[in-house]
């Protein structure tokens, strides 16, 4: 079993580095705070006699030698980027779980055939930029590394440029390693683990998702001046854009999930007709077909809400993957891993993406999940207890010690 | 008549300064755009041999003095602050329009018993800080000064700090001033005059409005994993009250207009559900049965869509002023002008609220309206004919000169 103090130690430690304002972290991607989570982890990872590789979209990769370094390692990590108002343990749980394994390995002198390697995934989140999961996308092949080096937050800054800038861009090309196999391991973000009172989710697929960034332009008019009839209105064409998602999800759920989060209004003054809007669409079901039926009718719903406003649409997919069915091979080594060690377990279906998602693509992957309170993630009040982190640590140890091999 | 190249001239002058991005202006109040602005303004007037007052809200009222000095000034003016995305016009003409008045006498060698004083109105728009019509608002008594110094903007930042910085607060006690009568030109913001070729519009009222800011509360949480029951959705609240707003308003008009034109969104994120949402409801109405009903629905239509939502809310009104009747004596004497002139005329209803909405409670007041392209304002495309700015300002200079006795 791993040390659990330890884990939970880290984990608080790591959280004094860009805190948020309730108790939780703002360590958005390519931000001075995330260069500082990134500086304590390497620290970290030194000390535990890993050695350091850094690739050309920022990913960390910190290996521990197997008896057979010829064999290729088993990774195992997640992210240590947050959302602007993010939790503790998103990601984090997963990279210093990770970190306690070889903590563990190093501590009751066992040794792996295979490497094991501890990565920390650049842009999990997508927060800052779009699209989520962006360095493992890369890593897989469905990004263009070229293409999101371009992509720019909201003050208009360079993906490219801010990992330059924090001094996290390494050398080394992207997607060139062999991966025995990945293992990560996450927080739920959802309640059904706590529900059922459960200690390990045993993640055999992931949702699929789309994100469609919708701009509505209308004409900026005067609020008190202008007749109802010659509105051309991009705010009320938003809101009813927003409703529309929100009908579809439930008309599908619970196989499917919808809403907008994110929104932008111009010129945003309490007297003018908001001439121009923009904001993204999230949908996600575990079926393919659902999250495409989706996708259709949100698009005819969008044309007869603008026309109906004699407003002008454009739809931008600024996120998208199918949904995920995990190897066969790893997914069990999960469950016997909870088996093994008498944590009481259930399959689970992943609602939000992960790193895992796309590695699935190149390399044997499954995941680990462990409760949180009420569900709640994305949300600075995201909580989970010491044990719960420690039963999933145990069995992602298990996991892939037995994969890598004794 | 006054000089119309003049009166042009000067109003293309001033919209260099604070451009906007589209040919139009950002100049909204207490930035440096709006210090430069007034610097120009008080130029002009010094050169034209009038005397700068400034009072303690930063409204500057620059005075040509009447052969009978003892008698109380007749006041024309208007304001030079701008919405973020606003017109070259939107208060300019009436501010530039007072001044051409003066050239004009100055030029014809005309004294008039009563001194007449061009103002300009601090913060009119409300923009940047709420409510619109602020400076005029404290001058009639009929907002609070302390109160107002203490309203913040989207930066936190303070209006009574902003006024100090910019370095025009005045020392004057506001609203300490005798009015003798004010007139106000401005443009018609909406579509009348010119759907139906007319060259004035003699404003008899104004419409009254409310201003609404709403607060939804309800819970951050993921957009992926969070089952869609288990959802306290803020934006979906907010995108609820704005259709809301449009159907009322819809009941109602052509003797309501009611949009939603400012949103925030917390913590804004694509991957994230709403947990707070922040936006100001504006409703007008030359009515004021027909403004207190709505208020009532909208009152009424937020419980309950926030009660179906599992979400708190907090309304604060912001901004609110009932339907005004202008002053019949100054409404003649600007329809005798137009008479008098050979101008098409007609009456209208102002649907936006302007400076002389609120001291036409203190002291006797009317409006001259003139056609504005589309009636398109706050809009940088807003747009009028200089032929469209010479006729509002000899109308303006008639009443004015009448009113102040040769
Ligand atoms: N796990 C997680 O929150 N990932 C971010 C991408 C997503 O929105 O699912
Ligand atoms: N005239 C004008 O645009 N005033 C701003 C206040 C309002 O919204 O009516």
């Amino acid at each position: 079993r791993i040390n659990s103090d330890r884990l939970w130690d880290s984990i608080m430690e790591m959280a004094k580095i860009g805190p948020g304002v309730a108790g939780g972290n703002n360590r958005q991607t390519l931000t001075d705070a995330d260069g500082e989570g990134r500086q304590l982890f390497k620290r970290w990872c030194e000390a535990a006699g890993l050695e350091m590789g850094l690739d050309e979209m920022g990913t960390m990769f910190a290996r521990r030698e197997g008896t057979d370094p010829d064999l290729p390692p088993v990774y195992v990590g997640s992210h240590l980027d947050t959302q602007p108002t993010g939790g503790k343990y998103d990601g984090v749980l997963g990279v210093l779980g990770g970190l306690e394994i070889v903590r563990s390995l190093n501590e009751l002198g066992i040794k792996t055939k295979h490497p094991i390697v501890v990565t920390n995934w650049t842009n999990e989140e997508g927060a800052r930029f779009a699209p989520a999961m962006m360095a493992s996308g890369v890593f897989a092949g469905v990004l263009d590394q070229a293409d999101v080096y371009e992509h720019v937050d909201k003050d208009g800054k360079k993906f490219g440029e801010e990992l330059e800038r924090i001094g996290w861009k390494g050398s080394e090309k992207v997607g060139a390693r062999r991966i025995h196999a990945f293992f990560e391991l996450h927080i739920e973000q959802g309640p059904i683990l706590e529900d059922e009172g459960i200690d390990i989710g045993v993640v055999t697929h992931g949702q699929g998702l789309k994100w469609l960034q919708v701009t509505l332009t209308g004409k900026e008019a005067h609020t008190g001046s202008t007749p109802m009839p010659k509105r051309r209105n991009a705010g009320l064409g938003m809101a009813r854009v927003i409703e529309l998602v929100h009908e579809i999800a439930m008309d599908y759920q619970p196989d499917a999930v919808g809403a907008v989060g994110h929104m932008e209004v111009y010129p945003n003054s309490r007297n003018i007709i908001a001439g121009r809007t923009m904001f993204t669409i999230d949908i996600r079901s575990p079926e393919k077909e659902v999250l495409d039926a989706m996708d259709e009718r949100i698009r005819e719903g969008i044309d007869t809400i603008c026309e109906a406003l004699d407003i002008q649409y454009q739809i931008d997919q600024v996120g998208h993957f199918d949904p995920v069915t995990f190897d066969p091979g790893c997914v069990k080594a999960v469950r016997d891993a909870a088996e093994r060690l008498g944590y009481t377990h259930r399959n689970i279906v992943s609602g939000a993406g992960h790193d895992a998602c796309w590695i699935n693509r190149v390399a044997p992957t499954a995941m680990v999940m462990c409760p949180c309170v009420d569900g709640l993630s994305h949300n600075e009040a995201e909580e989970i207890t010491k044990e719960w982190a420690a039963a999933g640590a145990d069995v992602l140890f298990h996991a892939v010690v037995e994969t890598a091999e004794i």
